[in-house]
């Protein structure tokens, strides 16, 4: 028996999120299928994180246990060709047998893109923003978010989540050209927790309003304070930290 | 009487080209019907260059001549509402009557983009080449175009073209991670002399045939002596000079 850990990208315009479902086409889905192609054996994913419709990845990893002898390299390469063009095999390597993608993970490092000018070619990878806004003032605003916080108000209220306490280790945001990158490392997000930050600093320093009200939307625990959440398309999961 | 002078970007994946065709759907019939929802009059557009279907554009010109009132702003704006989210009228400005797209276009510049690596996120808007190749050796090659020659090895047999000899003010090839690029900047090119351009360079520094093998490949006027022709998606129309 082996245990194969796979390091995943994809453009996740086309899909319906990363996990299984029986109504619509998952990421997920479209590997198991390419690696049974392969492998002509059953097998089922685990992920480090399900990312939603629309949200992209650069470095997703998931893992299988299969009783097979496939060299590594031809492995890779077998389930890249059964695989559409928006969905790519990085890296193929054997895991110790007790690994596992979710629960074996420390950390994982989450990029947001924000771009200010319009452009047809970056529609599906970033956030379009009109609106003027200092970066500066979002830098400033972002830190409120550092350390561990009960996230209730940046997670839908329909949220299935029943524990809103979460640690963030890190937060950057950088300018280049037009673009705006915010990145975000913590050892787990709630659900929409990114899209939603995103949202309320993009409001909070558009509308000039003091960076400090970040601080009260936390202390609130109530969604209705914080911001729109972001759309799906500017997200990436960038890498998992073992 | 008004004559409105376009820039436009477009990403070209999608259509036929930028010129009008009656059996495929062109950039040129988009911007044209769009226009025409805004201005209630029949226009035609002059563009500065006929891009192939799959070529982008971050700076296609065109003009039309109309008599209208409306502000360039709001004509900018409005035009942009009847756009698909793939083109984009990035700038628009009164130009003296007698200014023509094409005939006074002084120099263009084009981008060819060559990727390295696969990823999901470039399918569209470069080449991927999977082979080694050294960026010293197209240099070296690559400063064999410049100048003054007779261009029909690099053109299709096919062509229309009658006047084979084209002039190439400057080449510049850069590195930046995994992308190579490669900018041409001429008064006028061949129908897909660039793309033929870009197959050769690439099939010489990959197979280490010596640079100076373009001198004769130019020389034999003989299309069979050049290379393929490198994809439509990596070719970028930059920047139109008047």
């Amino acid at each position: 028996m082996r245990n194969i850990k796979l390091t995943i990208e994809y453009d996740g315009t086309n899909y319906a999120g990363w996990q299984f479902q029986t109504n619509a086409i998952s990421i997920q889905e479209i590997i198991e299928n390419a690696i049974k192609k392969i492998i002509h054996l059953d097998i089922r994913l685990n992920s480090a994180g399900r990312t939603d419709a629309g949200v992209h990845a650069k470095g997703q990893t998931a893992n299988f246990k299969a009783n097979i002898q496939i060299p590594l390299w031809n492995l890779k390469q077998g389930i890249n060709s059964c695989l559409p063009p928006d969905i790519y095999i990085a890296n193929c390597e054997d895991a110790p047998l007790d690994f596992h993608s979710r629960f074996d993970a420390k950390k994982k490092h989450y990029r947001y893109i924000v771009c200010r000018s319009h452009s047809p070619f970056n529609l599906n990878y970033s956030y379009f923003y009109p609106f003027k806004f200092s970066i500066e003032h979002i830098k400033e605003a972002s830190q409120y978010f550092l350390g561990k916080h009960n996230f209730k108000s940046f997670t839908p209220i329909t949220s299935n989540d029943v524990q809103y306490i979460r640690s963030i280790d890190k937060i950057n945001i950088t300018e280049e050209n037009e673009f705006v990158h915010l990145d975000f490392e913590a050892p787990s997000f709630l659900h929409n927790m990114i899209r939603i930050m995103v949202g309320t600093l993009l409001e909070n320093a558009r509308r000039n309003f003091h960076p400090a009200e970040i601080k009260n939307i936390l202390l609130s625990k109530n969604r209705i304070n914080a911001g729109r959440t972001a759309p799906a398309r500017g997200l990436f999961l960038m890498k998992v930290y073992y």
